[in-house]
């Protein structure tokens, strides 16, 4: 070992992508505190803490609520492989990357998948389902709320009706939308429910925060088969989060401490002004945006407020912007994944990323990037549309 | 939400159990960095030269080294699942808990496998594994080299010739091994390889370093199925940490920073130096324990230096001595696995927790406590004992 290898030291970034979004400060400081044992008192003590917190933000009483030790997409698999034994029917809302992603999922799960589509951007209707379940009669429905790759906003709470009314379990997707708009799991009958921590919960990746109700975990115990992957077993997993503590793995401590603190401000804060003040910063973006003719790709109506997707202004070059904003900002904005690559720009306001500060410091670096592009619009516009709203929004709370 | 959740304090401990062990203060430093985004320049840039410290690490030349985004035995999971398709034969050596573990997840991936037994605490010899190679010809031969469970050091050189002989492929659970002992992956012709961040390499538990070699990664390009879990699938993980960067899923971004101090640390100290404190520390605990008339539970001549399972003295409680080491001391060791619950300590000296300090603390602690338990022994003799060894190992030094 003869090379020499630089002492790390990151930029400072502000993180506007589709994640990791900025942290909180109070969360890197949790971090970074002594490590204890997986079976250390004090851990457990804080293991039961953050589940009962993480049941306040998922809005459940669920007991199986806890943070799975992987990031959001083992959130996904972990759900997945726990409900569905080989041959069971899956049916798959797919309207962008991440559905495409829990079919995939699904599939090397052995589920027999079928997948309705929507084009990227829209959102699902009860109608589209109801012939579908009724003809193929799955165990399991997947959906996803937030669609990080179009920014699109899925309502729950009718599709879990229709689901259940087909003798089936809902499995939804709140990677994303956990922590910035409501999730109503018990209210929405929701059956299984996966996140992330790097979304709006101002916490690192590493972890997902993930629910089972007791439908889930009877389907869980009364499976015939072994769960396929022995990490993400939640019959095993419910021993060690449980009062047995029996020994499963070792825990991830210092990212669990992080996430502790992240929804410790959360739980401060409060969740109604957590999620006012996502719309709000939201409403100012989107002020800004459109005033410089930037058009949103969501369905009107359904426009998430911590995921922006918007079309990439014609003729403008996206590896330019993103690599300005990063380079001459330091800010870190989401390109398009999937069909909406080289088209779409992903903008996070997202936990503790969902300031003014953000909002104004994005738009102001837009404003001067697309106009060296040769992009007409007025000049400051964006940032007095986005003022202009948070100064309404000062006049009606007073 | 109106419950109070306190501020998150945790207490230091020594931790000198089967891990997490002591974070190397450089690392608890590093953890709370300033997160980036996971396509960030610095952070593509750390995860090359992670890779790089980690192939020193695991001495080996293998492109796809690299940490999987999950504690250690996701690693196990991550090497086996994709080793093993449906239908393949796979031989496992059980002789603790972690080979009864591989048997199980490999058995969740459909492999047809065959454990081989040895009692707990003594280690596979190259003929106990001859004629079962000959019958079985295994796709996969699974093999613990540091059985956490009794501390026992399985040689790994002359069953690999054996195993390759029969045209299986090698794969070895290193988790404990990994930075204490030499871990020779292109020498000694391991195929498929997996470790944990908490362990020897002082870093939180949350990442499992992982290698495959050419053959091993071949075997995963021309499977006839899917690999069945998503999440661990290398040949998605390639892109991704190899030169295409193609999205997968969201890096744990704080967790690599610490992984990434971890191994600069090791890097600085230097490999042979590192493995030479492990065994002296060991040395040191070994004649202090002796002294005081405990027995270790590995064969002879295959004791691993950082994990010392020892045999809880007749007429001892072992929850006291445990809860008083912590209570009293701050000191944390394991008890017993399985077969061995209550009737051993699995002492950890492992990373940053195999120094002198810890050492001579624990055994002055220990003094203490089994006094007051009514074993007999000459006061201090462990201290005495421990500290002659450090002496001579001056000495023999100048």
């Amino acid at each position: 070992m003869s090379k020499n290898y630089p002492e790390l030291l990151p930029p400072n970034r502000i993180l506007m992508g589709p994640g990791p979004s900025d942290i909180h400060p109070r969360v890197l400081d949790a971090i970074g505190k002594p490590t204890v044992g997986h079976l250390d008192p004090f851990y457990l003590s804080t293991m039961d803490q953050m589940q009962s917190m993480l049941r306040d933000l998922f809005q459940t009483k669920n007991e199986m609520t806890f943070a799975v030790s992987a990031t959001g997409s083992a959130g996904m698999e972990a759900t997945v492989v726990n409900l569905i034994e080989p041959g069971d029917a899956m049916l798959v809302c797919v309207n962008g990357v991440f559905g495409t992603r829990m079919a995939d999922v699904a599939t090397r799960a052995g589920a027999d998948v079928t997948c309705i589509e929507r084009p990227w951007g829209e959102i699902f209707e009860p109608q589209d389902l109801k012939e579908i379940l009724a003809e193929k009669q799955p165990k399991v429905v997947g959906i996803v709320m937030a669609e990080t790759s179009t920014g699109a906003w899925q309502p729950i709470e009718e599709i879990s009706t229709l689901v259940h009314d087909a003798g089936a379990m809902l499995l939804v997707d709140a990677v994303t939308s956990l922590g910035g708009v409501p999730v109503e799991v018990d209210r929405w009958n929701i059956d299984a429910i996966y996140s992330g921590t790097q979304k709006c919960l101002s916490c690192p990746p590493g972890l997902a925060p993930v629910s089972f109700n007791e439908r889930a975990i009877e389907s869980v115990l009364t499976r015939k088969t072994k769960v396929q992957s022995w990490y993400l077993d939640v019959s095993m997993l419910a021993s060690y989060w449980g009062d047995d503590r029996v020994y499963h793995h070792t825990a991830p401590i210092n990212m669990s401490y992080a996430l502790y603190e992240a929804l410790r401000v959360i739980h401060e804060e409060g969740l109604t002004a957590c999620f006012e003040r996502h719309r709000l910063n939201h409403r100012a973006l989107q002020a800004g945006l459109t005033a410089m003719g930037i058009e949103f790709t969501a369905q009107d109506g359904h426009q998430l407020p911590m995921l922006n997707a918007v079309r990439i202004p014609d003729g403008v070059d996206d590896g330019q912007i993103r690599g300005s904003l990063l380079s001459r900002f330091g800010i870190e904005i989401g390109g398009g994944l999937g069909e909406f690559k080289g088209k779409v720009w992903r903008i996070g306001l997202m936990g503790y990323a969902s300031r003014d500060t953000n909002v104004l410091t994005l738009l102001a670096a837009l404003d001067q990037l697309l106009a060296e592009q040769g992009c007409k619009f007025d000049r400051g516009i964006a940032i007095a549309e986005a003022n202009r709203v948070y100064a309404s929004s000062v006049t009606s709370a007073n």
